[in-house]
């Protein structure tokens, strides 16, 4: 098999598991970063719970475990030149597009973070469009997109699209998006970009909004210690399930937003990988961007903090869920009906969130509790500064 | 009256203009930009129908023709500590945001106009909307969009909001956007940003969605020679209807794109005056993002050609309009029902589009004739380059 497949941001949490997976699955496999995610953490003092060598030392590795290479692309996806003489070597037939900044706390630490976070991730989208537009028109982009980019609508959430009657007349659109962070609005601005360029330049595309994703392995990274991804617990990059496994281990309270009714959809890191497979071996048509949304359950957050305490409690460790004030500026109680049967149609196999997982992930986090830095737990980012809260009210 | 209105692109065609009608009314104005438009002529090549003094010979000139003064603030809206400073300087309570690159031609010339139009675009708005949140929350954005925005759905198209009942529930969205270049994509983000500026952090916002807009004199720039407006008529920044009395005193034939059949919502710029004004002195609630659709009347470009080149025929001018080839990738015959009753119910009084009107217009070309260069008419910038026309057909 001589499928090429471009992993931008094979560095992080995801991309480098998805160019594991998909190198051992037989694909010539090259990865894009230029270590960002990196930069970002040393800024804010924060580590991921195990350290993970670098990624050409991940590379070797890999190479060593497996008896397949990964090519490596050092630099900028906001250099449209890097951009460029990356898809003019590698002639990719498939990019999986993970390179971006990916936490809505950190595009809301102050003006300077937001508006590098949709330059950063809007220029860097750009410069991939229009590089497939003038080498690989024939390529497939799956992008990492999120189910944060929908909001809480009152009615069902569609996968990506929405008819409408209105007036005794019907179109399509877009479904219209309501984001919650200046990250997520940067996911939406994206969309619309790749969008225009599958309406307009005939591109393909798969757009996956992808729910919270939980877990610490999967089974590449299980073959070889030095193969770990980058797993994090801070309050900027570690997701809701993650951070409360490392709360309870850590023997702090689990921190649950205000009153805890925030419904999401959640996902096993293992089904990332199968979900973006799926996308890879069915690639949407020329002209259409295709919409899946990359999510197995929904939990409220404080059915989440529930199950943490109740796996930790198993395993002796006693915890407590605690309601601290909510940073955030979102609905604590709403409808939430997200429809997901795409990936379901192409055959996705979820493994749902189980007692056993949970205690898997609780075991790893006590393998390397000394690692566990509490103060990074949390790091007081706000959605609405005391200045601003004269007026806004939660939702 | 101590009202304080800050025009962010107070040296283009229509934020000078404003400026000047607001200080008429007894406001104080203040005005910034950087020269990025003249920087944008330079760079392409070309001028305005008649030459602009520079910003501060404006304003000078202002102060003697009409005795009041109007602030300049130079600096870029992209650095985020220039725009902290003016408005901690002005404290405006309405900021009136022209302040972006404004065209779609110039947005698609290449993968670094694209990205430097939506960075731009979109970062300049994220420095305001950070500083009103900081300095002045209850200060006033009065933001132009553009009807573009949308596209051309087969539904009518309602003032910035949709009402969609859907599965027995029912929601009102930001009306989804489907926008035809990569600049009124841009225009798409901003709107996103602001919305959530004024949802999260309770600002007040309204988005002018403004049509085409024609003229090229307004009560203000008529009082002296020296208060000129930039008029453009080049294929990148000049607009339908002023492109094509140029035309047709250049000699030229009216160049239709397509088969002419492209509907979309036009206004004199008297009225975008009139409507800016409006907003003004009716600001929103705080925590709304207000939407106007800011046009008077409806045209295809093949009937706009036709009406001036009867015009034109009066005045001796024998023109021939030809349908050229379509640099745009765009509907050219589709259903199209803007609403536009909200600034109409605020009291505007449209001038709509007169024989008269052209005759004007036509005349005040005639009078610059020598001025123009017949070789910015056509600069053939395409939406679709060769190499990607595969799969892309007109919609």
């Amino acid at each position: 098999m001589n499928e090429r497949i471009l992993v931008l941001g094979g560095d992080g949490y995801l991309g480098w598991p998805t160019a594991m997976h998909l190198s051992q699955r037989g694909a010539r496999v090259g990865v894009a970063d230029n270590g960002s995610k990196r930069a970002w953490e040393r800024e804010l003092g924060v580590e991921p719970l195990i350290a993970i060598p670098s990624l050409a030392a991940r590379i070797s590795a890999w190479e060593e475990v497996c008896g397949r290479s990964i090519e490596l692309f050092e630099g900028d996806l906001t250099e449209a030149d890097f951009v460029h003489a990356t898809l003019e070597s590698f002639r990719p037939d498939t990019i999986i597009h993970y390179g971006e900044q990916p936490s809505a706390p950190y595009s809301m630490i102050d003006v300077r973070h937001a508006a590098f976070t949709q330059s950063n991730n809007v220029v860097g989208t750009l410069n991939v469009l229009f590089a497939m537009r003038d080498l690989v028109p024939d390529s497939h982009l799956v992008k990492l997109g999120t189910m944060g980019e929908y909001g809480t609508p009152d009615i069902d959430i569609e996968e990506g699209y929405l008819a409408v009657d209105h007036n005794g007349r019907s179109h399509t659109f877009l479904y219209p998006k309501t984001p919650g962070s200046m990250y997520h609005l940067s996911k939406v601005h994206d969309s619309h970009n790749i969008h225009f360029a599958c309406r307009v330049w005939g591109l393909r595309a798969t757009d996956l909004n992808q729910g919270v994703v939980y877990g610490i392995e999967t089974e590449q990274t299980a073959l070889d210690p030095r193969l770990v991804t980058s797993f994090h617990y801070d309050e900027v990059f570690g997701t809701a399930l993650n951070r409360f496994c490392v709360q309870a281990v850590a023997g702090q309270p689990i921190t649950v937003y205000g009153r805890g009714g925030q419904t999401r959809g959640y996902l096993n890191i293992r089904d990332t990988l199968a979900c973006v497979a799926l996308a890879v071996d069915h690639p949407a048509p020329r002209g259409e961007m295709r919409v899946f949304n990359q999510f197995t359950e929904t939990f409220t957050v404080r059915e989440l903090a529930e199950r943490v305490r109740a796996a930790a409690s198993q395993l002796g460790i006693e915890a407590t869920v605690v309601h601290a004030e909510n940073p955030r500026f979102e609905a604590e109680e709403h409808y939430y009906n997200p429809k997901h049967s795409g990936l379901l149609e192409l055959g996705l196999q979820p493994h749902l969130l189980s007692q056993e997982l949970i205690d898997t992930m609780l075991q790893r986090i006590i393998d390397h509790r000394s690692n566990i830095r509490p103060e990074s737990l949390v790091m007081n980012v706000r959605w609405t500064p005391e200045l601003a809260t004269g007026v806004a009210s939660r939702p």
